[in-house]
């Protein structure tokens, strides 16, 4: 083996030990570290303000005004350029953002940490089943305001008190069972959902007491929202486990991808904090109901921080009921599995698909192989509407070009030319 | 169309229209027609006493040890002898047994109702998680005996005051949402269990306040069973769904598969009540640790009413994580499906398979289908132990002698000397 190949076999092994539980779920500003009041985390490689444009950008001053920092479009503009209102990348803070992954201090996130070596990964509430008033995808008003204060009041009271009850509820085995029921954990998360719920009954039970109406309200709401739900704590789990993979000094192994409105970015175990960045690839999408190609508009979005670790495009051998949604038929989702074990370095212990024999998702993203084949990473998505809100699901495939200046880099630092895997 | 195929028609017509619904959960002998306290219930087309031997005599006389009808082996077989305790088959009283499928009159069931047709059929409750200590799987002592009763003060009724407090459960739901999640329901009942108690859920908050302990005994005790906790529900739903179908004049689709411990018969809904048996074929299986063929028994079992509707051995190819238990790769667990495509006459217009992109499930098993092209169909059943108790799960091909058996009847009844299907 060369030295990359142990470096990579060492972030492969803090990946694959990492054991995500989720621990909590409570405030921003309360759990994550510097986190301040005045500061709004958002998707993507961080940009100069200028940059930001159509939802992410009306995402970004949708959350300053829903946290109270803005009273509107102008004020929250002269408070940014000004610096007394901070947009920040999700990613430096730990967290992780859905689309265009607005999280301001009062919104409840939740707190995954791996066990084994203690990394935290964050994330918001997913906003439910109103496709067109979400924060995340562009849109800020009333309606999304109330719901925002609705999941702060009984979506995040509800889930955090019987997860505090709980000793943690590990994330790994419900994705484990998730990949056997037919979700990849991006685009279908309905059995994690699922699982999920009937995971913390036990906690429920003990809360509904003293809390009954809440409580209802609560399963009701997470019910309608099962096709999303757990995407956000998948996403907490992801990012805390590429983490633990990350800063392996020789590791040529992709710890993040994130988009904002403009680039598509990662970064790279053994390459520090440095993003390498290009433009966003077009997606490939099926549309909800009314909706066509011309609707499309993106805004950012770092969900594919699940693929980074095996799932999603990844795994959609595993999540044949999706193949609508990801505009492939079940013999192509196989194919693109197959693919993407070209480009990884190792096949997860735990996390399997149970159409190829139990093989494991493939894990490790190696910039050398992507490079040297030609592949890149198949990744799930959710589509935008220019106007705001979700119009549909599909796929797009990681431009290369980001992977390309990545080995670039990495040669350059390791003194390493060869461009093909070990 | 032949007049065959226009009363097949109506058969499958009949039986997609079903709409099972659970709506109780209450003692045999409350909701059974015609059941009686002295009456136990078992699997199979009905034999003389004499004949009954291994597993299923001894769950027959544990049946009625456990009711209080005789007081040992002996005097069991004087009363049954004398009449005073009578065997009959579960299919005569709309019921439907796992294994030896032995059914008392205090014994829970589940009370499915056809919501067009209303007909109703009717399943004991899984015996939980002890796999060496189950009535049905030939085994009566003095565990056996508590967890009898603790389905009756604990299961039962926890369950039955949820299904009562609701309009009823509707099933097809449930089973279709778990064949998109890697279920067959027959041996995969995973995704299924889960759902059903997701869907109690809201109901059985009603009633935690009224009785906790109960409650919080019976969500664990499902979790633990939940393997196979809803292939009973699933079984009771698939008997009045091929209920619905039977009787019609002049089909020659099959309504009913069934094992006793001697013979496989099957029957026609065309060819009224008449049981068409041969002996029964061997299973190939997967063992459960510690065990081998050696151990096998055969004591009867009506599970396979399941792939009478077309599920279980019929569905694989929805089932992928099942492959061990069904002896096959996931390529051949696909074939086996496309094969029973052969030998049905319809695709069920709402349970779909996701790999096969969402093909209805094969429907109407044709006996001129099954002796035209040789095939028969597959059936996913549980193992016995010669000791009793479950040890392991397998594959089964039904034998070709009652279909053909069946087909001269047909023939003989309506004067068609045709084998070949229309």
């Amino acid at each position: 083996m060369t030295q990359a190949d142990n470096a990579n076999a060492l972030a492969l092994q803090k990946m694959h030990e990492a054991d995500p539980v989720l621990i909590d779920v409570a405030p921003a500003i309360e759990v994550i570290p510097n986190m301040t009041k005045n500061t709004i985390l958002t998707s993507g490689a961080p940009l100069p303000w200028a940059e930001y444009e159509g939802g992410q950008k009306k995402s970004v001053i949708g959350g300053a005004i829903f946290e109270g920092l803005a009273k509107d479009d102008e004020d929250c503009e002269a408070k940014i350029a000004e610096g007394s209102i901070k947009v920040r990348p999700c990613h430096d803070y730990g967290c992780i953002g859905s689309l265009t992954g607005v999280t301001t201090a009062s919104m409840p996130v939740f707190t995954v940490e791996t066990r084994k070596t203690g990394k935290r990964g964050f994330c918001t509430i997913f906003e439910g089943p109103n496709k067109a008033a979400r924060l995340n995808y562009g849109v800020y008003n009333e309606t999304v305001r109330k719901n925002l204060i609705f999941l702060n009041e009984v979506i995040a009271r509800v889930v955090g008190e019987a997860v505090r009850a709980s000793d943690g509820i590990p994330l790994q085995p419900i994705m484990r069972r998730a990949l056997n029921m037919g979700d990849e954990l991006h685009s279908r998360n309905t059995a994690a959902s699922i699982i999920f719920t009937y995971e913390l009954i036990p906690y429920i039970l003990g809360i509904a007491e003293k809390m009954p109406e809440l409580v209802k309200q609560a399963l009701a709401w997470i019910r309608q929202s099962e096709s999303y739900f757990f995407l956000r704590l998948s996403m907490a789990s992801s990012k805390a486990t590429a983490d633990a993979a990350h800063g392996v000094e020789g590791s040529s192994i992709v710890t993040a991808m994130t988009m904002s409105c403009k680039e598509f970015s990662i970064r790279v175990s053994g390459l520090g904090d440095t993003w390498f960045r290009t433009s966003i690839p077009k997606v490939e999408a099926k549309f909800f109901e009314g909706f066509t190609a011309d609707d499309i508009a993106y805004m950012g979005g770092e969900s594919i921080i699940n693929e980074t670790v095996g799932l999603g495009g990844f795994a959609e051998a595993a999540a044949f009921p999706l193949q609508d949604y990801v505009c492939a038929t079940p013999e192509q989702m196989v194919e693109r599995t197959l693919k993407m074990y070209e480009i990884t370095t190792a096949e997860h212990p735990v996390l399997k698909i149970p159409f190829l024999r139990f093989r494991g998702v493939p894990t490790g993203i190696d910039i050398r192989k992507v490079v040297s084949t030609g592949i890149t990473p198949v990744l799930d998505v959710g589509v935008a509407n220019k106007l705001g809100g979700q119009i549909g699901a599909g796929v797009m495939h990681a431009p290369m070009a980001c992977f390309k200046a990545a080995l670039a880099a990495y040669n350059e630092k390791y003194n390493a030319a060869v461009t093909t895997a070990g």
